[in-house]
């Protein structure tokens, strides 16, 4: 199943997909479940609501505005250096432990949004990476029980500013400009996929040429035991997500780079999940403090 | 003006305290402000909210529970090695440009809570640490008006399990265990301060001997240079936290290394803001997830 968290002329709505097309709601019709994120915080029995909307009347998404599945996550903990062939482009050693690192919501846009290019940099980079969104929270959670913690997966491009994030040791100012953050368009529900989301293949696109091509059972920490490695410190809400790390073939480690250019499209695909496509645009000269 | 977030019998209050003694309201009396949290994130004039207050009924603070100033910040980011003995003992190079890492609210405890030392690791460290609170959101805040952004000032005990910390290059991990990030006990607003806390006394002490001593002016990156280069990157929205970054003198550093041990007292205290002080308690065998 697919849900997705869509705006309708300033109405949110909620709608479902099984396969034969999309079904919702919007938030002022009979029978409206509640948004998307508003489900998952609660956490309620996606799939069963899903399966309600598809009852209900026709979605024409291309009508509507995506949103990102969840727009304003608890936490939001990313995953560094999690591919061997990512690792060995970036010259890194094999980590024994996630590197983990935060983005904040700020930073998030939906599918179909642009990708901003800031002023201060044209080091812009992408990163096609697997979504996981947290269902049922808790502490130190054991790796076999971690996917039942699960609401479901979805599409994320991690996209970075390369000089920034190399400035320091901590990457956070790099990863978190506003709208460089693209995640969705939708919550894949865990029944529609394998367990973790394993074998499943993922690959980046610029300009429709496949830039990263892999497969999530090359993570070197995998859905289950990052639940279970995080959860030893932090306790995991409903909402929270983990963007579980990026494949080689970025932008920074080609010869020469290749950094995205405004008027540029770049897509993540995973297997049996969908498209996450967004081009990518100069900042407007507006966006400073008044 | 000092301005404190209080939980009393179940019931959220408010209370300010102009130098004669605290003085406000619980959620369900006549003119409620609002809760501090609510205040800051609607942006509204904190200063006159305290003088309303000072007129109402006397709160006597040892009969409350009191909260952090903003339990749920959207954002918490936190400023590393910026004091130069710190970076002097941590034995690294002076930094151009912030280091910036995250924490996240489910780390946040209040004055007066225990804080938690996981089964995982015994080096838990003290970082005494001077808080912002951002009352105006913006992007690109010039440093000159980088001040006009902040609701207030208030203490931070960035408790840091060393070893995660040191695990990998990002830190997030050994700074984000649950339990860990004492905040408070209130906020000052900033007319009843040096502009940026600038030229302040900051002290951290164990069980009363002081580990740290150094003033606000030892700052490698001010405040309003910090809200000037966050801003850059990050939207900056109100009831974000800024934690400026901690002295020498913690625990790691020491020969032989101090670590806190159960039944401990770490106090964080800055000139004419008050105290932060927490017990330290092994964290209890049942925080696993079900």
């Amino acid at each position: 199943m697919r849900i997705v968290h869509f705006d309708k002329d300033g109405v949110l709505g909620i709608a479902a997909d099984g396969g034969s097309g999309w079904h919702g709601l919007a938030e002022r019709e009979n029978g409206f479940p509640g948004t998307l994120p508003d489900l998952i915080t609660q956490g309620a029995d996606l799939l069963r609501a899903g399966r309600d909307l598809l009852s209900m009347h026709a979605i024409d998404l291309d009508a509507v505005r995506i949103l990102p599945p969840v727009p304003k996550p608890p936490k939001i903990l990313c995953v560094g250096l999690n591919y061997d062939d990512h690792l060995a482009e970036s010259g890194l050693k094999k980590p024994v432990y996630p590197e983990i690192f935060a983005r904040f919501a700020t930073s998030l846009i939906a599918h179909g949004e642009p990708i901003r290019m800031p002023r201060e940099s044209t080091m812009l980079d992408y990163e096609a990476e697997l979504a996981v969104v947290i269902g049922r929270g808790g502490r130190r959670i054991d790796r076999d029980k971690a996917l039942d913690h699960v609401a479901g997966y979805s599409l994320f491009n991690d996209a970075t500013i390369r000089d920034f994030q190399l400035r320091t040791p901590q990457w956070t100012m790099g990863k978190n400009f506003d709208g460089t953050g693209a995640f969705g368009p939708w919550l894949v529900t865990p029944d529609a996929l394998p367990p973790g989301a394993h074998g499943l293949h993922i690959e980046g696109r610029l300009n429709g040429q496949v830039m990263q091509d892999s497969s999530i059972d090359k993570l070197i920490f995998s859905v289950p035991v990052l639940i279970e490695m995080i959860s030893v410190a932090i306790s995991l809400e409903p909402g929270d997500v983990i963007i579980t790390g990026t494949p080689g073939g970025v932008g920074a480690a080609r010869k020469p780079p290749v950094y995205m250019q405004a008027g540029d499209v770049f897509e993540v695909e995973i297997e049996g999940m969908g498209v996450l496509s967004n081009p990518i645009q100069r900042e407007s000269h507006e966006e400073a403090s008044p």
